[in-house]
This record gives structure tokens, C-alpha cells and sequence, in this order.
């Protein structure tokens, strides 16, 4: 190893590395080993796209078994000490996240809930229309609606995060208005790199960072310029894309990463309300169903993330900014965000 | 009796009355006594407003029982044919119908499955804002979703009959262009006769009656240009005002009446997404919690509705014209909708 790749490896391992999306298979060994493997200290580990209340109360039921079952690989994040905490122990911190409100279905109780039972960031939309707003797929193009705003301030009042990543355009922007809390991106890219109704425009990364978010790069390649072909070139160049309209601290990483999921998977969250009706979402057509075919080579599952650090230092971030990206503006925005 | 009262007691007895919206207290035995002795042949029963799908299934199994035990006083409409039956009998037609397509939350398939179970007539959306569109009392006025579309289209499959009465603006619209059935607004009355967010704008009425849709005029008093002062004459205008726009051919009763309904209903109907935040629905400050004090004198149960008969000669209608509009267009509406 070269004095700069050793030098990046230290760098990475003392990096708090956070990945603001991971939506795996989470009953796969290899995930997890995945995880430890890449010195992974926290997830944004979503559990639901499309479900209900009950189906959520039982996938929440199902991660505490896990989490006691692989307590020597994982530990529940609901604080910026748990984090910490995980990266002392060489575990990967999980994050229960949300790519959708519709757990919560019509009742804003539900909020306080589902915080207690430890959920820190929920996406307001996912592709399509919910009782909070418009997704990024959805024919509809509004603003929240008055569940939303009052979804919102409930939000900001527990203390949970906010996701705007899949999130259809007005939506987004008065999410980003009405939260009091700075909000985040997890996982987007800019559409200004690349123009994909999944990538976000100028105006809301802009207006996000202005209020100190957080927009987390995702790698997965229907999402980068050269689509299908990308590599990890072009995931880094859609970080420096962001860092260079809103600087280096308000971008992280957000993979997307998907390891283990099977063909059904896909259909499921591409699906109309998560139905097996055949979506909106136009920009799924011709998308690989294997995970392992949507991210550039070198970059497909979490064990592969140290290669970011050289990476980073190549394009001439510093040791902070490599610090920042890796994990350190994730851990800032969460410490804002959660502790209500 | 003068010789005008007693033509027009016979001329209501020979109509097949129908009131396209009741949402009256189901358990008390009044509200049965009373369409009785109104000679109702056939109400729009509403059986979900903010239900989901689990509650909803509930409400009409208990509907099952209701129309066991009161087999003397009601039977259940799925044809018009059934309605004809029940004028026969001297019963009560009830067809089920919804003020909200909540029950069927994310999944087109229900559709069909609530049709099987007798459901005819199912509003696009209620207040607020659903996965079809946005309602009457929502912050957003957008049209349909993509869902929304889907849903009109196995509507129309299936014959069941959409109602525009609660929908918003936008999304009333875009329903009457998107279904290839005429299309109905139960109980509303004229924005141009009274501006209020729940009555219905010119070019709503006109779009739907230029495609064979039926507007029923309500009687609710919050509705009626007098508010809670409204007479019968303030509901023989709204009708005038209907039939002058878009013809004898287009214009039906819909009282909405709410018999016997504590007062919990109406904090239930209009509360936040059917739940108990205070909602968006400022057309409901200041009104009386009573169900008595919200229709005018003389018309606040079924069995007073005879005097519609004698009022519409009145004002000048021919026998067919109150035929008509006591119930011969939505029994010609329900023949052409249903019968799929």
C-alpha cells in the first residue's frame, strides 16, 4: 500500500462513516457482515416504502428481534451517542427510517408513537401522492396539504428528520419552508448533474443547505449521468456537483444500497401505491432487477465504501472534508434534528 | 285537503322518491320509521366517510344484519330494480355508498370486492385530500393521481357511480372529464346560489349535466344562501337555481339528512382526516351540533318530505318535472351507471 493509500485507510477508519440510505434485504447474514466489514458506524436502514400502520408496527416488531439476535453486529441508533457508541464497538449503528409517511395513515398521534418506538427519519412522500403530499413520480405536483403541515410540526416537535429525497417538487420545497428543523436529502442526486425526476432541482438543494441540511450522494445508477454504465467516477462527480452549489458541509452519502433484495422487491416499490400495478414511475422502465447490476463496480455493497476516503483525497478534499462527507455532516444534522 | 294538495299527495305517491345522500344515526329504529312514512323508495346510505378498509368491511357487515332484522322496513339496492321493488313493497331501498374512497386505501382490487358487496356509489374524495384527489376543504386544489385515474376507470368497469359532492375543485373536474360514465354531485347546491367551498361551481354543474350526470340539491341548512335561518323556500330557490342552469333533466333531491345523530358525528365528519384535530372545514364554526337546528322547519326528517311534492307545483313544475326531480333522474343515472 502507497503512504497516500495507507494514509486514506486511516483516514476512513477514524471517519464516523454514516450512510443516510441503506434499503437491504435485512434478513441476509451477508448484509450485516457487509456493514462490519466497512467499518459502516450508522445506517438510515428503512423499513417501510408502502405500508400501513400495522404492517409497520410489525416490521418495527421484527427489527428488535434482529437487533437482539445480532446484538454483536448492530445496535439501535436514537441518539448521536448511540452512533458513537456503535463505532466504539465496532458495530453499525441502525437508524429506523422511513421512505414514506403512510405508516402513520390519517392520524398524527401516531407520530409520537412510532418516535418512542424509536423511528428518527421519515421521507414525507415516497413516489406518488399520500395524505401528506406529492411524491416525485406522482402526475400531481402540490404543496403539503393541512395534514402535512400539521405532520410536520409534529415532526419537528419530536424531533424526527425529515426526508425530502423522494419527494415531488413543491412538496419538497414547502417541507423545506414550513419545517422549523433543518431537513435532509438522504439519498438524490442534482438534476442539474443529471435530469431524472428522482434527482433534485437547484432551488431545493439550495434553500435545504440554506437552512443547514444535509443531501446525502446516492450511487445507485439510474441516478447518475452515464446511467447503467456509471462508475465511481461519476458518483464523485455528482459530489463535487453538490459540494460546489452548497459547499462541503452540507453533503454526505446515501447509497441506496439494496443488497440481497430479490426480483420482487423492486416490483413492490415500484409498484402503484405499492401494489403490483404497473407505476408512474417511467424512470424504473429498463432498470435492472438484480441489485447487484445498479451500482458502479467497486461500490455495490457497504464493504466496498473505504475506497470513498481515496477517492475524496484524489479530487482534493482535505482529511476534514473527507471527515465531513464521510459521516460528519450527517452527525451534526442528526444532533440538531433529534434532540428536540 | 283542497283539490291542488290532494293531486299533489297522489302525484308524490305515485313517484319513486329517492334521496341521493342520508347519513343518518343507522341504530335508531326513528330513522327507518321515518323514510317509511315518507314513502322513500331509495336513499344513498352513507356507510364510510374517513373508514379505512378493515372498519369499513365492519360497517357493512353490520349493514347485513340491519337489513335482516329490518327486512318489513328495508332491503338492499344493487340493480334498479330493487328500487322499483321496494316502492312496490312500501320499503325503504337502501343503496350503499360511501363519502370517501378511503376504504379502499392503496389497492385498486378492493374496488371490485366492495362492489361484489352491494357498494354503488362512492364520492372521490371527502374534506380532505386522499390517494384519488383533493377535497372541497383542502389547502391543495390539484386534480387527480395517477391512482385517481385508475380508480375512475375500474369504477366505470365495475358501475359504480362516482360523487362529486365533497370533491375539490380541481379534482371534481378532472373526474367528470376522466369518466366515461355520467357522474354525479349528490348533495350540493350552486356556488353561484350561495358561494360556499361545499356548494359547486357553474362549470361543474354544466360539465357533468353535458354528460347525463344529476346534481341532487341539499337542504342541509349550512349550504342554503340563509344559513341557518333557511326556509323551504331557500331550498325550493337552490332547486330553481339548478333547474334554470342545466335543465329539469339534471336536477334531484339530496337532503342530507343526519337523523338522530349525536353530536360526536359531526366533530367525527369534521375533524382532521377522521380524527379528532380540529380540521380545515371552517364552513363547520359556528355551526349547531344538533341535528334538528341544520335543516329548515317542516323539512328535518324523511317523512316530511312529501310537502316537496305540493312546493315544486307551486312553483310552477309540471308533473314530470317533480317526478323527476323526486326521483325519476337518478333512477334513470342509476340505470345507466350500474348496469356495467
Amino acid at each position: 500500500m502507497s503512504t497516500d493509500a495507507t494514509h486514506a485507510r486511516k483516514l476512513y477508519d477514524a471517519a464516523v462513516v454514516i450512510d443516510a440510505l441503506n434499503v437491504s434485504n435485512w434478513d441476509s447474514d451477508a448484509v450485516y457482515e457487509s456493514l462490519n466489514a466497512g467499518g459502516v458506524a450508522a445506517i438510515n436502514a428503512t423499513q417501510a416504502t408502502w405500508e400501513g400502520y400495522e404492517e409497520t408496527l410489525d416490521l418495527i416488531a421484527k427489527w428488535y428481534v434482529r437487533l437482539r439476535e445480532r446484538s454483536d453486529q448492530i445496535l439501535l441508533v436514537e441518539t448521536v451517542d448511540d452512533i458513537h457508541r456503535a463505532k466504539r464497538e465496532g458495530k453499525t449503528g441502525i437508524i429506523f427510517g422511513w421512505q414514506n409517511t403512510s405508516p402513520i395513515e390519517n392520524d398524527l398521534d401516531r407520530l409520537a408513537l412510532f418516535h418512542k418506538l424509536g423511528v428518527r427519519i421519515m421521507q414525507v412522500t415516497y413516489h406518488e401522492r399520500n395524505l401528506l403530499g406529492d411524491g416525485c413520480m406522482e402526475r400531481q405536483n402540490g404543496g403539503l396539504t393541512n395534514f402535512g403541515i400539521d405532520a410536520v410540526r409534529e415532526m419537528n416537535r419530536l424531533g424526527i428528520l425529515l426526508d425530502l429525497s423522494h419527494v415531488g417538487v413543491a412538496t419538497t420545497q414547502e417541507s423545506i419552508e414550513v419545517s422549523e428543523k433543518p431537513v435532509a436529502i438522504t439519498h438524490a442526486n442534482a438534476k442539474s448533474y443529471f435530469d431524472h425526476r428522482r434527482n433534485k432541482t437547484e432551488q431545493a438543494i439550495k434553500t435545504m443547505a440554506d437552512k443547514g441540511g444535509v443531501i446525502g450522494a446516492t450511487c445507485i445508477q439510474g441516478f447518475l449521468r452515464n446511467t447503467y454504465s456509471s462508475t465511481i467516477d461519476d458518483y464523485l462527480d455528482a459530489i463535487d456537483h453538490l459540494v460546489d452549489m452548497v459547499g462541503v458541509d452540507h453533503v454526505g452519502i446515501g447509497t441506496d444500497h439494496t443488497q440481497d433484495q430479490p426480483e420482487e422487491f423492486w416490483k413492490y416499490i415500484g409498484g402503484q401505491q405499492g401494489t403490483k400495478y404497473p407505476s408512474s414511475f417511467t424512470g424504473h422502465s429498463g432498470m435492472p432487477l438484480a441489485w447487484e447490476d445498479q451500482y458502479p463496480v467497486g461500490l455495490k455493497t457497504p464493504d466496498q465504501l473505504p475506497i470513498m476516503s481515496e477517492s475524496l483525497l484524489n479530487r482534493g478534499y482535505s482529511d476534514d472534508d473527507v471527515i465531513k462527507i464521510l459521516g460528519g455532516n450527517w452527525l451534526r444534522l442528526f444532533g440538531e434534528v433529534w434532540e428536540a
